[in-house]
């Protein structure tokens, strides 16, 4: 392999807390076998750069211990944005303004860490490239919770989104069966669409807990009357119900369940509240008894303190192969897991087509729900197990965790240099 | 030291992430000098005890693995309740049974773990074997998440829970900081009167995050227009704004901001929004730019996994030091830490009357808020900061921690045979 010029590297979408483990596995692999010259990064994704923001990351990470500090820090080191490439035929010029910085920078291969609209942009701009002869590769490195890409196995990010999930459901449970008196705790998990996540809510069962006795995912439909009916069943044989759901479950006629309550406060406000406190009003009005809602928000994305290390290292392994593969040429793909055996867990990466993926979306197959759609089955079980083993282990400062320096993201003025 | 008969352990009150710390240096301190034959634990604190409900915890907790797995377990290992003892005076069957089951398992010696209202319980037992001559003595050993128990310097969970927040409010940093559009976030945490654990919200700066940018505790008035105007004085700096804000806030009429939020949805559900969900629609009608609210809840009371290794290496210490005095003969007291310096910080514990803590109320001080009351000082900070510090090294099974089996506590029938 030669070094070709240099590289760009992108991050884009919602946070994870391994989308920089693959930063960082590219950055390393690059390291390793010296496969570009400089290495950019764009500063909040390619809108950024199409407003002269980046970086020069080669000079910013040159020892194992900045390289290892990115991998376990959250969310995105290169910040991040929600920009949906125009078509060529609509818009050019940002084609052409993308180019013209490729060409002047001297860069061959672009590197793009996202979900589903991230790998639309890897499409476009390789299919641009193509047909306009311009020697620039295009990459894509999938991250989500969401887990929701097409024919990779699984996602960066999800199994560290999935453990924290677990691990606060376990928590949760803890908080829940002190009391003697009768409850129903509801915890609301993302996921739009498809119920990855929400599903790992049963890997916090154990052999005391078996929270959630129940679990709602956005593939099956949600009736209302049914929910009320299974929660009655189980609290017949248990005191406490924990409930974990999916925050896009809607019902027969595709509405979101959230979206059905429209209220307005005292001061005059549109009040919107969360599936997880419509479902509390709910059965406080069906049940009288002591329900809760507890939304896991934002910090089930961004918890890089209790992130999967299984999830780290493959992230880390993902880059490294991106690194490799765009260095010899590949492009208009995007790199894959690919699961060889669940016991012992084996994976390995692979390069697909980016047609294929872009603009995809993979749900839970509803052979993985139970009949009843208030569980998952044992298969998606071990499906997901292998995904949250291992745990990292991070450096605190101060009693908090040692993550990167990301002021780069909010100091005015930092980028006037590069423009 | 004399073996000295039986003695019993309760806990009560709400979850911390050590007050199974405390119960395990209870049990290690038992241990290690032999102070008494058999130790038996309340479940569901003295309410439960009015039930019948006990166990044997000698039997339970005789290694150092079993002990380790408790002390980092979070919630009540026992069991909690939210019981007010009736008065001596009121209701002196309660007592009578209480002492009958003393006497009839030979118990001298009561240890109850708790916050406030368990110290009340504390005191009214040691009141009650005081007069009617009972060879019973009760210690009290604190905990909350609060931190607001008089006399001690702080409490037992309290670091733990705001290490959480600390760590979390960094996350929510990550998270927010990596768009570039303009965004308030509002984070709510736990303290309706006492405003301790938002302060510590502040342990998330560092050298490039100054969120929260602003932190509201319930000590100071709350006034809406004062709030808007500091917001937008923010907003004219930076492009995101973090607020930490206490559950507690109230008005100049000592109505809390929560409460004034009433509206009904379109099940005709009263919705109750916590003051996070208050102060979004507020600032989304005033600002106009995306404004999030995220409630910690209570992942930051059970959050084990991320507990501070000071806090739970204190709670070890308070139990120990507990049992000792317990075996003395001392009672009516509740163990208190001393803060003896901060640099390097160095604590001890020691015992304090019952009567000058039971019902009392430690809150922030109001010279530990700034002038303009939207933040805390330095000298708050310096108090803080070595309660969060050290981490725990927790195992894991199955990629979840390996927390104590707490079946005990919700298996219908398990304690018939000790009734």
């Amino acid at each position: 392999m030669n070094r070709r010029g240099n590289c760009i590297i992108g991050q884009s979408g919602g946070p994870t807390a391994a989308i920089n483990a693959s930063l960082s596995g590219v950055l390393q692999g690059i390291l390793e076998n010296d496969l570009y010259s400089n290495v950019y990064g764009m500063v909040n994704g390619i809108e950024g750069l199409l407003q002269g923001k980046y970086l020069d990351l080669s000079a910013k990470f040159q020892t194992k211990e900045e390289l290892d500090r990115l991998t376990h820090t959250p969310s995105m080191y290169l910040g991040s944005c929600r920009f949906k490439l125009p078509t060529c035929e609509h818009s050019e010029v940002v084609y052409r303004d993308l180019f013209r910085f490729f060409e002047a920078h001297n860069i061959k291969t672009v590197f793009y860490i996202g979900g589903n609209d991230s790998m639309d942009t890897v499409l476009k701009l390789s299919d641009y490239a193509k047909a306009h002869h311009y020697d620039v590769n295009v990459i894509g490195i999938p991250k989500t919770i969401d887990n929701d890409l097409p024919i990779t196995d699984h996602t960066p990010g999800f199994g560290s989104a999935a453990k924290f999930v677990a691990t606060s459901l376990l928590e949760i449970a803890h908080d829940t069966y002190i009391y003697n008196i009768p409850s129903v705790t509801i915890v609301e998990i993302m996921g739009r669409n498809a119920g990855w996540l929400t599903a790992a809510a049963a890997l916090a069962r154990n052999s005391y807990s078996m929270a959630p006795d129940l679990i709602y995912l956005p593939e099956a439909v949600f009736d209302k009357e049914r929910f009320i009916e299974d929660v009655k069943a189980i609290k017949e044989k248990r005191k406490n119900v924990i409930i974990a759901v999916s925050e896009g479950i809607k019902d027969s006629e595709g509405q979101y369940i959230s979206a059905s309550t429209s209220a307005v406060d005292s001061f005059g406000h549109k009040q919107l509240c969360g599936v997880g406190k419509t479902l509390e009003n709910l059965l406080k009005a069906e049940l009288g008894c002591k329900v809760r809602s507890i939304e896991l928000n934002v910090l089930q994305r961004a918890g890089g303190h209790i992130a999967s290390l299984t999830d780290l290292e493959e992230a880390v392994m993902i880059g490294k192969t991106a690194a490799t593969l765009g260095a010899q040429g590949e492009t208009a793909k995007m790199i894959c897991y690919k699961r060889l055996q669940n016991s012992p867990y084996q994976v390995e990466t692979f390069a697909y087509d980016i047609h294929s993926i872009a603009n995809g979306e993979k749900t839970v197959p509803l052979e993985w729900i139970n009949e009843t759609q208030n569980d998952v089955t044992s298969d998606l079980i071990d499906y997901l197990m292998p995904l949250i083993q291992g745990e990292v282990s991070l450096s605190f400062t101060s009693g908090i965790p040692n993550y990167c320096n990301i002021d780069h993201l909010f100091t005015p003025g930092y980028f006037k240099e590069h423009k």
